[in-house]
């Protein structure tokens, strides 16, 4: 059986040219735990567009039917040498029906099921995936399982992590996006204390709406003041930024070391000795993280990813959240869609600046067959 | 008993006036575990200078006998609001004679000897002390013991630091300095492979001396790749830094990332998943740390403190970290003094100014009583 069908590559040259086009392709068969999944549905994540647009020049590029050429300007570039030359496939995640599966009893019972998949290819009609890496979605459709991974095993992951670091409490500097909603939903059901950073009164509003407790609005007067307040109620001393270049983690703590200076009844040149913990998970701000020395010794940043964290999670742990987004995969671990776009048509001017922007609100969802 | 002498005192205004003075004070009769120390030879070292002159604006001060005042700028006067308006002693360490005790048998046991102390106000003619932190010189001159906690503690705790985190060599990127020296002999004497970063090749020469094997000249060409070969050579994916702003960590993980993406058979988007980790333990440079977006996500950065850190240690890890030092004072943990000043000498604007500079082998003694 050779399946054929259309996917997406992405390629950029030494000197800084990238191309991503839609490409005929033969899958091959799936063998041993393998799954071959026709795919209906793949989210574009903010973690999938680095390597998908990066910091090419969208307004300049060459857009063709199913292709876009772009520029990708220094220091940018330079950086990514390590992928030049390489074609390489984008899409984490997204849903399809299991048509064929290799030896293994787990691949053989997923045959004729509808799964979210994490194959790393998801911006393709099929796709080859782990059978241990999918969640079968019963009566879902395509689009309810389509972002059952990324986010919401992020999301669940922010609070083992907190959890085995014996947190209680912790703060997200962007409050508001897809998985920020998420962890607010996961917090609220967990008793778990949770400072959203927001920059529009309408994601303060939205958050409210979800029941959380304290959201501070970077826009408005007195927001430093507002944090301390928020991180003194809470105990959040503790949190996760997906901005990365910046401020972002340098105003958490700031926040962090007034609250806890303001608890000393001795001053100390090195600061407070309270200890101060964030994770940068993303970067939405491609620009360097900038640190103040404002917060004296007692702080460690840490970059923090999802499949790292998997790994040494263990499979007991890793199993235990995939149950919870199943069982909650409309609820606490939904995820809307502003537009849907074919293969074809993720790849125009207006849809590719569009979904670069990331918007919060406006994910886009791939549906390759439409 | 009311014993009267000279001490230092530190105080900065809200309006930025940095006033450091000597005055004349009465100190109390130890209690319980303190030893009153007739004060012999304290250093001025790195750390000390933040609380004694700080940012102030040196050249434009006015000096007196025994007084200087100074203009603190902003926005390092508001950074440090915590202070404002507190008469502060300086001085962390020091040697000296003990001239009486508490009621305890450890502080009556010291009476008559001479020790080395960490009074935080060593810049006195006498000062109160903690027996427990205290350490019986014998036969060795105050000159000798002055430095034997501050440098020797922190560079021993870098070991045992890194020992906790089972690894078995580290980078330092002020190679040369005089806890740089130290820490070189240590990973020498405990076969703990050391990438010492240097400026100048008078400082790679002077490590050389001491037998450090991997020296790297950061004004060198081809400085980024020899870096890479030195921790190729060690497996330095951890260590610590005092300069705190600018890019002394970010080159530190480049490097390190760089060494663990030419091992990868297979391209990441993410990075390498060797883990990279360094700790800020000082502000040579107190402009922000820049940490650029080139090394994936596997890093985690964090202050470090050698108070807390004893803390943590534990009793039985310190004594046997004393003992080391005691038993090698003259040797591993030697300190060479360009200059000696008193302590109306210390307040001069050539003393200050030249102290401040914290140049490699400059480093000055307070002898109170000359």
């Amino acid at each position: 059986m050779a399946t054929t069908g259309k996917q997406l590559f992405t390629t950029l040259d030494a000197d800084g040219t990238l191309t991503v086009a839609i490409e005929d392709v033969t899958f091959p068969d799936p063998t041993g735990n393998q799954v071959l999944v026709k795919m209906e549905a793949a989210p574009i994540n903010p973690s999938d567009l680095a390597i998908l647009v990066g910091a090419a020049d969208l307004e300049n590029a060459s857009y063709t039917p199913g292709k876009f050429v772009a520029t990708v300007p220094e220091p940018f570039n330079a950086g990514s040498k390590a992928r030049h030359g390489l074609k390489l496939p984008a899409g984490n995640e997204g849903a399809g029906t299991v048509i064929a599966a290799g030896d293994s009893d787990a691949a053989k019972a997923l045959v004729g099921q509808r799964v979210s998949c994490v194959p790393g290819n998801a911006y393709s009609q099929y796709c080859i995936a782990d059978a241990s890496m999918c969640l079968a979605l019963g009566d879902h459709t395509a689009e309810d399982g389509a972002s059952a991974f990324v986010n919401p095993m992020t999301a669940l992951g922010f609070v083992e992590t907190a959890r085995a670091d014996r947190q209680d409490a912790m703060l997200h500097t962007v409050g508001a996006s897809n998985l920020g909603q998420m962890l607010t939903r996961i917090c609220k059901e967990d008793g778990i204390g949770l400072v959203n950073i927001v920059r529009k009164t309408s994601q303060a509003d939205l958050l409210a709406g979800l029941g959380s407790t304290h959201v501070v609005n970077s826009s408005e007067d007195g927001f430093m003041q507002q944090l301390c307040s928020a991180i003194e109620d809470t105990g959040a001393f503790y949190g996760f930024d997906p901005i990365g270049g910046g401020h972002a983690v340098d105003t958490a703590f700031k926040a962090m070391e007034q609250v806890a200076v303001s608890k000393m009844t001795e001053y100390s040149r090195y600061g407070s000795n309270q200890p101060k913990r964030m994770f940068i998970y993303g970067r939405l701000d491609t620009g360097p993280t900038i640190l103040t020395p404002s917060y004296g010794f007692g702080w460690t940043l840490s970059g923090w990813l999802l499949f790292p964290f998997l790994q040494s999670a263990g499979r007991e742990t890793v199993d235990r959240m995939r149950k919870r987004v199943r069982d909650n995969l409309t609820t606490t671990f939904a995820s809307p869609y502003k537009t849907r776009v074919n293969l074809d048509e993720m790849l125009t001017k207006e849809a590719v600046t569009d979904y670069r922007g990331m918007k919060t609100g406006e994910k886009y969802l791939v549906t390759p067959w439409s």
